[in-house]
């Protein structure tokens, strides 16, 4: 930003306007395989009026403004392409408001998932976001965030009942609400979420709560396939069965898993499977999971224990850093496609032929209960040619995710490595999106390049 | 419209483009108490390309265009207050597919409800939104209906996957799609649903279906008052009971109920619950509700036959026939606010003794488990002062609502019956919807009027 801008902003934040390179390259940066892109200059935002008044003087200055979490997105989410103020929130932490009675609460933007349920404990309630990296409500929105609960609990849609959202001028505009529905006009809390930052810095949420279940029981269940697991998982959905998670791992995953953990687990298609609700209903439940596991001739492992269910969940969470485990030194770039489930055993036979005809390791694990899976494809940073065969693949695996009506991303988001990917998924719709934008942030300061551009 | 518009419309639709007095005061009307407003002339279309050709041809001579499904919304969305021609889409009735592995499906804007079901029998399928009356999946979807089963399958919103969207300049866009989920961009999908025709004309709904559960238990409850009702929703609620549909009635609604239907039930606050799940689970949570329930106090009666449980549900989709029989003749204006479920009693306790002081007669139902509730308020409508003193209260409850954080309409929809509210409701947001409106509609060509005036 020039110097009249940085002038404005020190005019009203003083010192607070942070300019320091390592301040600036980590908030360029994010958890990405993108290069980092780092801001001219980072303000950590106490309150809403703090924002709108950054926003403010932004707006009129012309400078872009890219609102940052926890930085964990890997899209390249808060590369701050364009320079400008990055608008840090991890300080505005304050949970506003719980209703036990409702289910619901108001919290500052920057509440981490994990601070949030630490907070709910007593209550009997907690978000149902379970994401695989610390982030904050703010990003988690901003992303529609999912993670391993979505078969259940659905998405960050899902659960974002209302928002207190500045838009680029510094107006503060609250959406939504507390009623758990309403035909009150256009659904602008779902427009921004899910918007990446691109349409208003959100600085409030209001979330709506589930019930930690009175019983929750587990099991693995070996398969001979990916198809035989994408069988089980559909009949298993059909059945209704009280799947809190269903997690699909493949032979590859499942053997990196083992090496990492120590552990001695069939190395073949794997489903992790959680249900939740009453001991009956569990109980019943388990018994019927393994019976339709076993008519696609699994091996059914159920957890005996609350000690083993918990080592399980502990497996399925190294699954990322096992992956990496098997070639260390590398980096790794997480496809992110989602297809309707039936989809499944097609698309990943298909990338599958073309990953080992390019020689690439890539271990797969999802949530296949939603249809969307990830392949961490392994890379060596140092190594162009490398790279590029690890982006091939990603493109091919999204082209086909498009060519079996599914999208590119599930739940990481856009940013700037899925904008490619836009026109094809959307066809004329994305000049809609862009008529939004335009209509929205006239001025382009919020987050330009990402999602697509204008 | 003028004669151009007239003669290029006849051009390409020939005498399609119909004008008869009955045929436009029927389309200009639905099952609304606000006045009709015909539109100019009605056109059945039967395919996404001739909703296309006629909205080009509109929006070239700037005439206005009113969406018609199945004439069934209740706040004036059809009217054509100012004219020009209605689209009436109830001849686009193909099913076009159904995945019952994905347990989705893809139709054509004029299906209705009853119609999809019944071709879902087969596949142990059906779309779980249960609202009081026929009507079609655009209409569904541009009202953001939900109905009874809201507390466990959710709105409109929460169903609908995917849309075809034919633009005001008949650019056709397709949103969505059929992932389960997506984190590609602005969420357009949401954006059309509940936009009540504003924004565009939904041709083709992809819609998320449920599984028929394998068994299902009601029963009646009946409370000393609505506060011990409410608190008994709230520990439902909380416990996770696989709650269907739990529903409210209050003591004049069971009188009417009694009288309409020759039934002899205790004439207080009422719950007819019904409770979805495996044999097991609801006969579990059967239990645990009727405890829940005794706590407060109530009368308990489960249902101990299926017959017993068709009864019960034919008197609650009685309610307001009933209702309306307290007083032949009569009209009646539904209210349809929606608040924190905690805020039921006291809101209900507030406007009830408002009613009573004006001496009107209101019977009370609602969606208890979202909050949601409706008052049939009846009046002579061949008294003006009738009229005023109910649209008055109405005014008062929507007032209270809002006060409570609550919202005007909880799935009826803006139309024209609840634009006043919407400034007090959304505040400056509602500045961000008329911009988007705008940006999407620079000519206001579709439903202008409705939710807002520009």
């Amino acid at each position: 930003m020039d110097q009249q801008a940085m002038d404005a902003l020190r005019a009203r934040f003083g010192a607070r306007i942070e300019t320091g390179e390592s301040l600036r390259d980590q908030h360029g940066a994010g958890d990405s395989w993108h290069p980092a892109a780092p801001p001219d200059a980072v303000l950590f935002a106490e309150t809403t009026q703090e924002v709108s008044d950054a926003l403010a003087i932004c707006h009129a200055q012309g400078v872009p403004v890219v609102g940052f979490g926890h930085g964990s997105s890997i899209e390249g989410q808060v590369q701050a392409v364009r320079g400008g103020l990055c608008l840090d929130l991890s300080r505005m932490t304050r949970i506003l408001r719980v209703s036990a009675g409702d289910m619901d609460c108001t919290v500052e933007a920057g509440v981490t998932r994990q601070a949030l349920n630490e907070h709910l404990r007593d209550t009997g309630l907690f978000l149902p976001i379970d994401v695989g990296t610390h982030a904050t409500m703010g990003g988690l929105a901003s992303t529609r965030a999912s993670g391993t609960m979505t078969v259940r609990h659905g998405t960050m849609r899902d659960r974002v009942m209302g928002l207190t959202v500045v838009l680029p001028d510094g107006e503060v505009i609250e959406t939504g609400g507390r009623a758990r529905k309403s035909s009150a006009g256009y659904d602008l809390t779902g427009l921004f979420v899910g918007a990446e930052g691109t349409l208003g810095i959100i600085t409030e949420v209001t979330l709506r709560l589930a019930g930690i279940p009175e019983a929750a029981r587990a099991g693995l269940y070996a398969f001979a396939d990916i198809a035989e697991a994408t069988e089980c998982v559909i009949e298993a959905l059909q059945c209704g069965l009280c799947l809190n998670r269903i997690e699909l791992l493949d032979a590859l995953q499942m053997r990196a898993i083992n090496a990492w953990n120590g552990t001695d687990h069939p190395e073949t298609a794997t489903l992790m499977v959680d249900l939740a609700g009453s001991e009956a209903q569990v109980a019943e439940d388990l018994d019927t999971l393994g019976e339709l596991a076993a008519g696609h001739g699994a091996t059914v492992s159920p957890c005996a224990t609350p000690e083993a269910y918990n080592a399980l969940w502990a497996l399925r969470h190294s699954a990322l850093y096992a992956a990496r485990g098997l070639r260390p030194g590398c980096k790794s770039l997480s496809t992110d496609v989602c297809v309707p489930v039936t989809e499944l055993p097609a698309i990943i036979a298909g990338i599958q032929s073309e990953i080992a005809a390019e020689g690439v390791i890539a271990p797969l694990h999802g949530h296949v209960g939603d249809g969307n899976f990830h392949l961490v494809m392994l890379f060596d940073p140092d190594d162009a040619d490398e790279q590029d065969k690890v982006r091939r693949l990603n493109h091919r695996l999204v082209e086909m995710a498009l060519a079996h009506g599914g999208t590119a991303t599930g739940e990481h988001g856009v940013g700037l490595g899925k904008k490619i990917f836009m026109e094809a998924e959307h066809g004329p719709a994305l000049g809609l999106m862009k008529r939004i934008k335009q209509a929205v942030d006239p001025k382009n300061i919020l987050n330009p390049g990402k999602i697509f551009d204008l």
